[in-house]
Order: structure tokens, then sequence, then C-alpha cells
């Protein structure tokens, strides 16, 4: 038995996961931090990655919930170091998050270009697949054994995951802000995008947590 | 002491109030009418259009408070009629609803061509304002009383009133629905967007009612 294929997201009330001006320097956009504050200060994020304090609550548990059920994550390439191209002229060739990124489990990351895994500290092994998006949800199965498998992101590897019909829930957490531009999660969904149910909601002051299944 | 200024709209997961291929014979777009099936099954809505049956409960109740709450309404002139230009050219100049709309109270309608009010059965008049958004609110609130001043949209006008900062809270009702396309309804919001807060969450097995209130 495998585990699903999932996303799990912060989005805007206007649909947008990075506000406008997004940049190597500014990868959320220019005031896009704003979007993850409710995670900032939930306690089980905090803890993942390596940080003290936060909060207790709905919110917490909603993170730890995510970080229990998943053993595997593909990310696409600008998720991964913002970069393009050749690994030798990437600045961030080992990825955003240092020399112990927050994952501490492997990370399938779509590339065009090859390159041998990338063992990190505090579990994370980045492995780098240039064969397209169903062998790297066939690999990230295989590593995630029983627990589900999470497209991280960008907004563009998750929606090629949807318009492929790959992906069998997801959760979107709603955050009270308006950006007015910056890059929307549902885009480019093509004309027959999949059928979903609502599978729980929870309120909670800062943010909606909605989850959805895929119908087939 | 007067309402506030509101809107109150169903919506897609992926931000859409109508499908893609909008015309005058399928006014939400192909499949569109799928975003309102909540409503079409709540007694409250049904009561209104003039229909027996539906069902009670919390989409109903949403719908009733919706009702209750509102003492006048706005809208676009393409909502109205689905037409531009001269009224003497519109083939439905008298509106999409037939002689007894389901509005039950004045309904001021933004247009660029002057005409005078038209009482329709069963208390509708649609007043036609041809001197801006801030006049047809001010119209709107005069005739409201205590009660909130509805924008039913399109999502164009709700856009106008978000913009010039002069909505005071709204709801949406959030479908699990992916159109892929359509008309987004917030989209064109400027570089300053309003602040919002959650106001209140209600969620039921077929849609999730989210009411936000603006932070001035």
């Amino acid at each position: 038995m495998t585990g699903s294929a999932t996303f799990d997201i912060t989005v805007s009330l206007d649909g947008y996961v990075a506000a406008p001006g997004a940049s190597l320097e500014d990868p959320l956009g220019v005031g896009g931090e704003q979007l993850h504050e409710w995670a900032f200060s939930a306690m089980s994020w905090r803890e993942a990655h390596g940080l003290e304090g936060g909060e207790a609550g709905a919110d917490a548990d909603v993170v730890q919930e995510h970080l229990d059920a998943i053993g595997a994550v593909i990310m696409g390439r600008k998720m991964y170091s913002g970069g393009e191209g050749p690994w030798e002229d990437d600045p961030r060739a080992r990825g955003w998050w240092g020399d112990d990124p927050p994952f501490h489990m492997p990370v399938f990351v779509l590339t065009h270009h090859a390159r041998e895994p990338l063992e990190m500290q505090g579990g994370t092994t980045f492995h780098f697949v240039t064969d397209g998006i169903e062998a790297a949800l066939e690999q990230a199965r295989a590593a995630a054994g029983e627990k589900d498998v999470h497209v991280a992101g960008g907004a563009e590897a998750i929606q090629q995951y949807l318009r492929a019909g790959l992906i069998d829930a997801f959760q979107v957490h709603q955050v009270p802000l308006l950006l007015g531009g910056g890059r929307r999660l549902f885009d480019e969904l093509g004309s027959a995008p999949p059928q979903v149910q609502i599978a729980r909601v929870i309120a909670s002051p800062n943010v909606t947590h909605l989850r959805y299944r895929v119908v087939r």
C-alpha cells in the first residue's frame, strides 16, 4: 500500500502563492512573507525549521499532521535553487536552506540537468530527476513507503501534477490577504481540471485550512 | 446609522465567478451554473426566487441571513442585461429576470446611459445611475436605511468598489470546483488592495462560507 500524492500550500485570498516582484533576493515577492506568518508562529513549523518557541493550537496541529503524513517531497528546480540551466552556473546549487534543510526526508527535484544525489545534514537528501514528473512521483512513492508524497511547489510543478491527474488530495491554507498580483496557484489547469470535493475545513483566526480530495 | 457596503458572491476554488465562454445565452459561461448548485438547492434561495422546495440547513441559513441583512443592491450594466450602449438597442433592457425579479428591493444599475427608474413586480425597482460608483453607493445607502448595501456583481463592479476602498465587509461562498478559466473575482485590484481579516467561516459539505471584514 502506498500513500497519496498531495500538495499542501499557503495561498492568499486572491489565490497567489507569491507576491509580485519575486527575485533571487525575494523569492516570495515583495511582501510575500506575509503569506506564511501563520506558519512562522506555529510551534510545529518552528521545530521543523530548528527554531524555538511558537504557539500550539489548531494551526500548529495542522502543520504537525502534514509533517507526520509525508515521507518524500517533490519540488521544481526554481523552488530548489531559484536558478536554471547547468548546475555549475547556479549560485544556489545546494538549495536555499543551508547545510541542514527543513525537510528531513528524501526530496526529488525536477530538473533538466542530471546530477548525483546530494546528502545534507538532518536526513534530507536531494535527488535530481531528469525524466519527468511521473518518474519523480514513482521514485518519491518508493521512498515514501506507506506515507504520502508532498509536491511542495512551486505553483508550476503543482499545476503540472494537477493537469496530469496525478494528485489524490491537497490542502490549501487560505490567508486573509489580498496581494493584488504575483504567482497564482490555480492557473494553467487546462480545459478539463480535476473534479474535487471538500474533505475538511479547519477555521482559525488567521488562516482557513481547506482540504480537498480529487474525485476519479 | 447606516449599514455596511458589502458583497456576497460564489467563487470556484480557483477564484472564478463565471466559467469560460460567457455569452448572452450562457451568462455564467459553459458549466458556470455548477457554481450555484449549492444555492439552487437551498430553501431560502428558492423561496426568494419564487420556487418551492429545497433544503434547510447551514447553507440555507447563510442565504437567509444575507437576504435579511441587505436593503439595496448595486450591480453593473452587464449583470443587469448583458448588454451595453443605448437602452433602445438592448434586447434585455428590462433585465434578465422577467417581470418579478428576485431582489424585492431597490436595485441601482451602474450605466453610462440615463433612464427613468423601472418599477417591476414584487418590490424590485431598478434605478439607473450614470454618475459613478460613489453616487450609486450614496443612493443605495439612502434606500437601504439601516440595512446593508449589496454590490451584487459582476466581478468588475466589485473590483471597482474594492479599489476605491468602499467595501466594508464581504462573504465568498467557495465551492469545490476548478473551472480552469473564466472571470476571476479578485483581479485588477491594483498595487494596494484592501487589508482584510477573517470574520467567520461556516463549513458545509458542498461549500465553504468565508466572511471577511476590511480593516481601515
